[in-house]
């Protein structure tokens, strides 16, 4: 594996019903486009509340994927 | 939107259920007391372990709501 | 000063001018109600955007004062 | 346990003395108006000097205490 | 309870269904041989990606337990 | 808005007048190509210096906007 | 002093008297097993409450001691 | 220098060597279709082992350089 | 520009108009003693505050400069 | 991979010659009694000085390995 | 107090008997040549173990007082 | 050791060669002028690019040697 590149692009995920779902969104949305997809580190929670209630999770996550030249 | 004041305040809230639960008992619990609550950040996760076992999950919540004088 | 006691809050100010005034306004609403502010951190700066323009200035400031045991 | 809301607020206590004493005043200024004090985490030790010498020490404390719909 | 001590060891649970899953299992894993667990704070969460899918829920938790002399 | 995702991605802007300026031009600048930009994050405040006197101010930016397809 | 190996272990000590006797208990339980200690850091120091009172001091210590094959 | 806007990209290089090798494997991978690449800071090391024996050194590294419209 | 070395200091600046004018005064009070500053990075931003007003904008800065051997 | 738990440890190893070689050291030495040995994150570098020279290179690492029961 | 500028400076005092003394050596110590010391905050606080025992308690603090501009 | 006051200096160092060299250089530019040099930190790292390749490494390290009270 060594001497290959990887690119770490973040990404905010939403669902109404968990932050795996919101998660999930957010790594498979990207996997539609990206090739190589290895880990995906979450780096905050959050959740978009109206009217006194949860209305959304959601989860902002780092996507690591296989580095092509034109970026 | 501009000028307005917005407070935040912590809470933690628990639930033998998910962390979702969890930090949606903090924020409806705020809800009762508290308008115009925005976004809810979750600044930490933790369980409560009782004879080896999870006993509830734990959401610490930061909360942001209109500031009102009287504090 | 020794065995007297400061509360901290946490307040966001906004502004469309700068993060002075969105500093300032989170004090200075802050100042009407509670007494003997001392020094004001900044915690975040952000900014809302609207129509891929600066729409406002946010700054989240934490505030000590005089704790009263009512709180 | 489940299911109850606690509210965390930072204090910030001082001593001539010690950091202990200084973190006790912050607790038990509370406890006089806070009911179900649990933890005092301290996030941040201080010293305010005066001609040179150590005048006070100070310590910052998150509290955390049962949740009333009040605030 | 005082001047009892505690370790902490950090663990890596995984689930293929939640982040609540994965941690459990950490803790209950350690449970079988570590006796008096008491919190288990979550330190990071992430996940495995395979073919562009969630393979795994992934999350680091810190769990801390009575000490023993022979470590 | 459930079940968006959205991507953050973090720019440097500049300005000999004032930090604001210098945000202001980043985010003004991703605003020509992409679109939904709501907030931006500053995550870094600095000046260049030159012969002695502030030359110019500097933010790092965190901008979140509606991820397409194509990255 | 080069390529000998170090582990680091993470205590918790606690003392109703002080954060140095919280510490102090965490290093000499594990002196009893543990050889070459050298140094600990503090990573955390709290208090437990009850009835609104401090009913101890925690340190949260990080102590590294030379490594053995056996872990 | 005063009001060009620049944007910052995180890559993750590797090397059997050294991290030397792995951050300048990521900068020289870029190099090739980004322009004006600055300053490269090292956010994380870390290194893959395979069979109780260090395979590769990685190094994640954020590289500024010039922003163009088309992102 | 290799091999040679650097010292980071940190000054405290202080205006009653903004943090710009603040860091500036740090980096020119500075800039009449060392020599070949380069970069000033802002570690805090905060306020004084007297009568529930802000009296003065503060920004602590690190600045790096040539390093004499005379320390 | 779903379901397995492993557990991280915190060694520091050192060597006269890189961090790299120092890094190696605590892996390897951890690799004789630990079994599945996967990633190694760096904490923290330092160097250990004698008369004003460089006498030692040490790397902080942390290592994740599965975990068996019996700690 | 506008306009002023101050330096802040890293020093580690130490004491066989506290971390308050350790501090207040670091404090007095510097105190005898810097002049207008007003706040000290503390970065880091440690122990040095010898024999299995705490042979100093040490704490590492950050002094700010007035800049002149012989550095 | 007890009651011996360190200081703390920040200093960053550069190379063609490596990170080792860097902190090297700035290690033993230091020496020349500073007695009883103990340990040194590394703070940060990071690159120069020039021309899309890495031109030179640089270390920001933390230094503490014996105080003076003359600074």
């Amino acid at each position: 594996m060594s001497d290959s590149v990887y690119k770490v692009v973040e990404l905010v995920g939403s669902s109404d019903v968990s932050w795996e779902e919101a998660a999930k969104n957010a790594v498979e949305t990207a996997g539609k486009s990206l090739k190589n997809l290895r880990i995906a580190e979450i780096n905050k929670l959050d959740m978009v509340i109206e009217d006194g209630k949860v209305a959304s999770y959601r989860a902002r996550v780092s996507l690591s994927f296989k580095y092509e030249h034109d970026k």
